[in-house]
């Protein structure tokens, strides 16, 4: 492999010093961008963009052409491992991901199949594996996966949910049940990760974009208690270098001190924490990635910049920091707007790190 | 007026002792009970149900009916001000509230009236005295209004929203034009807010369902501050008894210390808070409402119960606690699940009061 060009990100995972506050955006690869949507439109359908490689390469690498990012996220879904383990995924135009065999009784879960992640989820490797060579060492990839719980709201709900009522009657009425789920699931996730640090990603992370609907009791007794698990079981060194683990709950601000304690070597913030907060909560013991609002980007790019510093500042001096947005771009937001953000990161970080 | 009868739950907002904690329901009055969905069809609308004083009062009564309940709410809207204002107020079956007139420039917010809430809001007032009549002193009735920053994403957006597009472009890209549009909100509430009161409100409660999609200093200062202006603006005395004021953030458990600070006597918590970590960060100053997880409802009874006493217990011994669920209760939650939370509420709670 060619050596890596651009380590600032992995560096900063580390809390190692860097020159600048590195930056990607969650969900950079997506609809906001028209060339996106042009291969989205090629492929014909969502979950065809994500099984062939060539298309998932060619996406996960548009936004590195017109932003000076510092990392490039594997282009995929977080419902890769239900789809693999053969529940019917679907996506319908405008209504989200509908699972046809939802699991939702103990039979269900025993059904339920042990994951190869080289078979079932080959594409997935696939396209980390060409992503690695067309990137050629332009910065780090990012493999990624949903958490447990976040993937089981889907797996139980049959499709996306306001409140959780299946999941939620299973984790209280059927506490067991639902353990045997999640235990399966963080089983196939850490195989998943695993193996797309094997076939080349060069840092994990793991979305549980609905582990902030629980109360903090239900939090780390089903979600945070997994998460740690599938950090527990990662492959921490690949091809000589450390695989960085980022942990991102959102919602999850008040648990930033539990989550610092998780093992993971960095933590997603969402905008609702103060980074300057934050980072008293974790004391040091993990890096921060965030944490500007999404939605500041549908502001002119004067309001952008002056944003862009006011995190900077929250966060402060020093080591540890990774810019990026508190949540998923959103798609109805002008690319423009994105290059303000990403412009002022580059202009005004190099300040705290003097 | 007869007198209260049943006085725990304004006793409890004071951090009165009580024999018991007393609770009541967030929507409450709503379409898990079969009982409204009948008066619901009889009005024709949901905004009939709300415009017809009859019908509110109804509705209004009718969980004190089946649970044995501390207070009742007026049935009504957070929507009722922008109704009032002439921005046009539709609710289309399935798709929330539209707002045909929608506020987005400076000469949109020049032009919105000054309310006479006993005039343009007549119908409130109606309903909150014949509310006040038949209850005849069994407990004690709840005004509300929506929070400013709350009501503003309904008006700016023209509907419900989940990125408030409009809204944050016009707060972080001309912010002085969405202060004069909350100042002119912030007036109209508190005005609604002492008309309700006069009409016969015993308790007043603020409802910041979308504060917690704010940065924390956006939040300081677009939402908390009007919400205060709004506490600094109320009666506070009415026929001889303090009229205690609530406030609730939805997803505000970082910013309970500063609301504790704002005037209110007592704060909504939802359940993403611990109630002992929420009266840790309140310190004694405002009284504590909430918090069960209102999908807790979702599950047997049995379990409900388990989950009513942990709720108990994380607030602990002594004054100061009303329950509640963390949001209003669900539409699909069986009313024999919202019975088993109220008995046991009766029965466990005393504990804590010996």
């Amino acid at each position: 492999m060619t050596p890596l060009k651009n380590d600032l990100f992995l560096k900063a995972l580390l809390r190692e010093p860097t020159p600048r506050t590195p930056l990607w955006m969650m969900r950079q690869a997506g609809r906001y961008l028209p060339e996106y949507r042009a291969t989205r439109a090629k492929a014909g359908s969502f979950m065809k963009l994500c099984m062939t490689p060539e298309l998932a390469c060619e996406v996960t690498l548009q936004p590195l052409e017109r932003y000076r990012l510092d990392a490039a996220i594997l282009f995929s879904d977080i419902l890769t491992i239900p789809h693999a383990l053969g529940l019917g995924l679907e996506f319908e135009a405008g209504e989200g991901p509908r699972i046809d065999r939802p699991v939702r009784t103990a039979a269900d879960v025993e059904r339920l199949p042990t994951l190869d992640p080289e078979r079932e989820l080959r594409y997935v490797m696939d396209a980390v594996r060409l992503i690695r060579r067309e990137l050629d060492g332009r910065v780090p990839l990012i493999g990624f996966a949903g958490s447990p719980w976040t993937v089981a709201t889907y797996v139980v709900e049959g499709g996306g949910s306001k409140n959780f009522a299946r999941l939620k009657a299973m984790l209280y009425g059927a506490p067991e049940l639902a353990h045997r789920l999640l235990a399966h699931l963080t089983r196939a996730t850490t195989d998943y990760l695993n193996a797309q640090v094997r076939a080349g990603a060069q840092a994990v992370m793991v979305f549980d974009t609905w582990g902030g609907a629980l109360e903090p009791a239900a939090y780390r007794e089903f979600s945070l208690r997994y998460m740690r698990d599938i950090v527990a079981g990662l492959v921490r060194e690949h091809d000589g270098r450390r695989v960085p683990a980022i942990l991102f709950t959102k919602g999850g601000g008040q648990w930033l001190a539990e989550l610092a304690g998780s093992g993971a070597d960095a933590l997603g913030v969402d905008w609702t924490t103060d980074l300057a907060t934050a980072r008293a909560a974790v004391g040091g013991r993990v890096a921060l990635q965030g944490n500007l609002d999404p939605s500041v980007l549908y502001a002119p790019p004067a309001a952008i910049r002056a944003q862009v510093a006011r995190v900077l500042a929250s966060y402060g001096h020093g080591a540890g920091h990774v810019f990026n947005l508190g949540h998923g771009i959103h798609p109805d937001v002008p690319p423009e707007h994105a290059l303000a953000m990403v412009e002022a990161v580059h202009e005004l970080s190099p300040a705290y790190h003097a």
